[in-house]
Parts: C-alpha cells; sequence; structure tokens
C-alpha cells in the first residue's frame, strides 16, 4: 500500500506555517485540544502579536513561567483583570499569554508534544503571527554534565541515532528532518553569563519514548540488561555528541522545522546518567533547578523586545506590549463552573 | 551492537509483577514522577489493598471518576478528611485512592502512560498488591460506530498492524505482545445493559503515536495525502477488525501483559471517522460521553465486591472496605504550599 505523497509536492501554502490543502476548504477549524476555534474566538485579536511561544512539560511550571516572564517583560495586566488559562475548558493543556508571549505545558512525550504543536501552529496561521519563535524548556538527563546544568540542544538523534522523526501516516514510515535552528542556539548560548551559578552548555539531544527502559535505566519495571550494557550505549551516545536525553525533542524539531518556524531547546539536566539513574535532590533543588532555562528565556525575549534590563524600553522596540487581548470574553462553550484556575498578578 | 539479552533470559521475581533483577540490590526506590518512594512512605500500609486500578487521560476527569467511584462503592471518609491527589508534589501525574481503587490520569501518548505504569507496577510489588486489575478509560476516535458508543477493546494493533508494540531499548526494536485479557472484556462488555441509552461493542483498537497524520486526519498542520487515501486506510483498519483509534493502548497492553497484570481497555468515541475528523459535540455531550465507560467499570467494581445494587454489602466481600490510609502524613518531601487541590466528600 503506497498512497503517501512525497513531502516535496505538498501544498506550503503561501506565508503560512502550515503545509495542508484541505485546510483552506474548511468552513470551522476547532482546536480541539486548545479549546478555541476560528468560528468561536477572534484568534487574529487574541493572538495576532505573539512573537514568542515557550513550551513546557507540567501545567504548574508553564504558570509560574508565565509570571516570571511577566515581571521580567514589565508587563501589566489592565486593572481589575487577572492571567487566566487560556485552554482550561479543554482540558488538555493550559495556557498563559503576557502580552507577546505565550507559555503552554505540553504534557510528556513525543505523541503529547504531538497534538500541541498541530494546533499551536495552526494557531499561528489564523491568528497571523509574524516570525514567532518556539522554545521548548524543560529538564533532562544529563551526559558527562553535573545535575543543574543548562543544556541549549543544536541537534537531535533518535533511537537510530538519526536527525530526523519517524512520522507513522497511512501505514507508511516518512522521516522528516529534527532540525533546529542553529543561529537561534547559539544566540541563547550567548546569553549565559559566568556570574550565572550554573554552567550552560551545547551540544546533541537524544530523544527517547520512555524513561526507564528507552533511556537505558536500570529501575524500571523491567530490566532485560546489565549495567555494563547500560553504559557502554550511554557512552556511545556520548562519542556521537549527545551530552543530555529527553522525550519530545524530536517531535518538536521536526515539526516545527516542517512548519518553517525557528525554534530551540534549553533544558536543565536533574542528575548525569553516567553517576546513576534515581533522581534523588530535594524538591527545593529541583525547583531552583527548573527555573535555569526560564532565566536564559527571559533575556533572549527582553534583547529580542530591546527591553533594558533596568526594564526601560527603546522607542524602537519593534513588539510594544499590549493590554491582554478579551480572551475571557469569548468562550468557546459556556465555561465550566468547576473551572477556576486563575493567576493573581500585579495590576496596572 | 547487540547487548540485548533476550525476554526469556530475564528475571521474573517470584510472585511479582516486576522483571527487574537490579530492583532487589537498591536501597531506596524513588517513584520519581508518583511523589512517592519506599524509604519515604509505607507503601504496603498505604496501598496494600489496592485491588483496581483505573487509568485515563486528565486529571479532571480521573477526580471525577474517583469521586463517583466513592459513591458507588459507598466508601466513607473518616471524618475530618477529604480526597487529596496523592501525587501533586511531583505535579506529574494526579492520583486519587478511595478504598481498594486507584485512580490516575496518564496524560496522553503511549510515552506518558509508560511511565506511570512502570511507577504503577512497581507500587503494586512495593505494597505487596494481590491481582490488582488495570483498566484504561478514556475517549478515542470510532470506526463505523456513532459517537457515544462504548468501545471495550479485545486486541491491539500497531502501526504495522501488529499485535504488539515496539520498544526501543539501547538501540535495539525489541516487541512485546500487545495483548489484553479476553476473560476481563467479556466480563466488562457482559455488564453493558439494554437500558444504558448507549451501545456498548468489542472490537480491535489501533494505536497511533498522533492525532493528525498518525490517525489519517485531514485537518493536522500538515497534510500530505487526498481524502481518498484516509478512507482507504479506515475502511483496511476496520476489515481488520479495528473499531476505535487512540493513543495509549499498545503500551497500556504490552506493559502489564509483561507485567502479569489482567488488564483492560474501555473507551467513548467521540466521533465516527469515517464521518469526518473535527470534534463539534458540545462540551455538555462530551462530558456526559466521557462518563459511559466509568458507569461500566462501577458495576463490574461493584460485582468483584460483591456490593448490592441497593448499597449493601455481603458478608462475603472479599474484599473489605478500609477507613483510608494516612496518606497525608508521609510526604516524600516538605508539601508544596502553592498546592492545595482537594476533592471535598461525603464524611462519615
Amino acid at each position: 500500500m503506497k498512497i503517501w505523497l512525497p513531502a516535496q509536492e505538498c501544498t506550503l501554502l503561501p506565508a503560512s506555517f502550515i503545509r495542508n490543502p484541505h485546510i483552506p476548504r474548511m468552513e470551522e477549524d476547532v482546536l480541539y485540544h486548545l479549546g478555541l476555534g476560528t468560528k468561536s474566538h477572534n484568534l487574529p485579536a487574541m493572538f495576532g502579536d505573539v512573537k514568542f511561544v515557550i513550551v513546557g512539560g507540567t501545567p504548574k511550571r508553564m504558570e509560574k513561567l508565565a509570571i516570571y516572564l511577566m515581571g521580567e517583560i514589565k508587563h501589566k495586566l489592565a486593572a481589575g483583570t487577572q492571567l487566566s488559562d487560556i485552554s482550561e475548558i479543554a482540558d488538555r493543556y493550559s495556557m498563559y499569554k503576557v502580552g507577546p508571549i505565550l507559555c503552554v505545558n505540553h504534557g510528556m512525550g513525543n505523541p503529547s508534544i504531538s497534538i500541541l504543536l498541530h494546533e499551536l501552529i495552526k494557531l499561528m496561521h489564523y491568528a497571523r503571527c509574524k516570525d514567532p519563535v518556539f522554545i521548548r524548556m524543560g529538564t533532562c538527563g544529563g551526559l558527562g554534565i553535573p545535575g543543574g546544568s543548562v543544556v541549549i540542544s543544536d541537534g537531535v538523534l533518535n533511537d537510530k541515532l538519526n536527525a530526523e522523526h519517524e512520522f507513522k501516516i497511512l501505514g507508511n514510515v516518512v522521516p522528516r528532518p529534527a532540525r533546529l535552528d542553529l543561529t537561534l542556539a547559539r544566540e541563547l548560548n550567548s546569553l549565559a553569563s559566568p556570574r550565572d551559578g550554573f554552567q550552560t552548555v551545547i551540544g546533541k539531544t537524544y530523544c527517547a519514548d520512555d524513561f526507564y527502559e528507552g533511556q537505558g535505566r536500570l529501575d524500571g519495571a523491567f530490566c532485560d540488561y546489565k549495567e555494563i550494557d547500560k553504559l557502554n550505549w550511554l557512552k556511545l551516545l556520548n562519542e556521537r555528541g549527545v551530552i543530555n536525553i529527553e522525550m519530545e525533542s524530536s517531535m518538536f524539531a521536526a515539526l516545527t522545522d516542517f512548519a518553517g518556524i525557528k525554534a530551540a531547546i534549553i533544558c536543565v539536566a536533574i542528575l548525569n546518567r553516567l553517576n546513576g539513574d534515581q533522581i534523588k535532590e530535594s524538591k527545593e533543588t529541583l525547583m531552583e533547578w527548573q527555573e535555569r532555562p526560564g532565566k536564559l528565556i527571559a533575556r533572549f525575549i527582553r534583547k529580542r523586545l530591546d527591553i533594558r534590563e533596568n526594564g526601560g524600553q527603546s522607542p524602537l522596540s519593534a513588539v510594544p506590549v499590549q493590554p491582554q487581548s478579551p480572551i475571557t470574553t469569548v468562550p468557546i462553550r459556556p465555561q465550566n463552573p468547576t473551572s477556576t484556575t486563575t493567576i493573581k498578578s500585579q495590576t496596572e
């Protein structure tokens, strides 16, 4: 059965991130897992100013990041308003918007981030966003680097040690390059400082589909290999330039690259896998480590927005901070009365 | 590189669900994503009575299920206590315990449920649970059945249309049977009633690693195939006995089977994929549909616990409902002060 059209024959819509000739024929597009739709929401009004899309694992981490970045870019909410989870009604992902920044959690693993990226890429299309940058932040296992190190990915390898993600489409295996923007990676790396109190390194990322056997751990429910087999495999990865392992990079790199969106991955290592498998740091230490990628992201966004360290904004700022879009006035469905997650925040 | 030991050579620990010779040598095992550990928690005291482990996609759905099942089995909490999310501190999954029932959310996709299952299977081992039954409930796309139908899986096919899951371990592809317990599937199916107001059907499940291209949808950010290609592929699946498509079944079936745990999958179809791709039902309709698998699960648990329809319990009940374990007294780390999710519930 060969019913696949090769990628070079597909339709890339003009000035768009999507490559799908069926989309323009749709009367309405419900972005089901985001709780948004083209008829129920004015997507250009709500999201047209988005320049930075930051995705990461858990809802709470992205909520914290949104609050942190709000302070970093001196974004003020209108009096009497508070930040709220835009996608709460869909009960799948949590999305927060702070001026030109979207913070969204992607759950764990390639399939989970795949659903989010399809809908975020369509959102960028419908909202007519210009040149958005996508950054994934998260945690990872380090290879040969101490816990707490920040890793910026300059490439991604899959389980075959190829720099691609293998999509399974209509019974066919369709490999696509898992490619990140190297200029963006270097720009992020250049924002690290010796005064940070942690090291930032740049290198390749191995993407696994499992936390235990898929990453060669000895402490899963199942393990049929020996410690020496694990160490040999980790060393092989390390020899290929891999300095960290996580679970979303190949899908993230492949889908953003296919969409023509500049993207980067910046993670903090929560252990050195060459020394062990178990994560035993205190909650407090892990929380502090998890904030480190956000610090570099904040510097990057401030630089791009031309916001000075003291908080002042240059008159040439390309993306003026705008009042929050009226997202709460266009619910896709009647609001679930049990959904009350909100973030109290600074107001003007 | 061939460093893999074939499955038949691996060590199945006596009277255990785990197959890992390294586990008995570990001084402590931190179940990182559950926020539990063998030194920080008395796992047999907390979980030794667990007989039913119900997993499903989102935290809210599992919270609702726990409250519903509490009523169904007439479980009373001690005066002055309320149900709380056991795994809240880990910020990955949400876990609720109602007597002999655990309800845990697994996120989306095989990798996400894989992490959960490794740690739940280890939890069953450490807690010395006897013959627990695992049931995955969730939503799915139906093939040739109307939205709202409940589907009980009697088999799982992967993207190669094989009844297995291919694990990627230390550079090798390791297929394991994706096998469900047919007796359990038939028992669940026998509990459906013509008075339910919805149909319950039994058949094969196709497991995809993506919601859009991976399921042959035309409405993702990318689509290089035509509608006729999609329909031909869906019909091919249907001819092989597939009546629904979701994203966690192959991992769930393979890991529970490998652990020797009896397991079933029961999902509600939220649309008929032969008629379209978009989910446009109202929130209210979807919410009602999503509760349907839980109704069959409640009947199954009541039957196994020998609880009569009127709520009385037979004196021969095999698993007496016990007061809730003192889970709140043994936090693995100091409780995060921002974590306050609780469920108010009926008390004695």
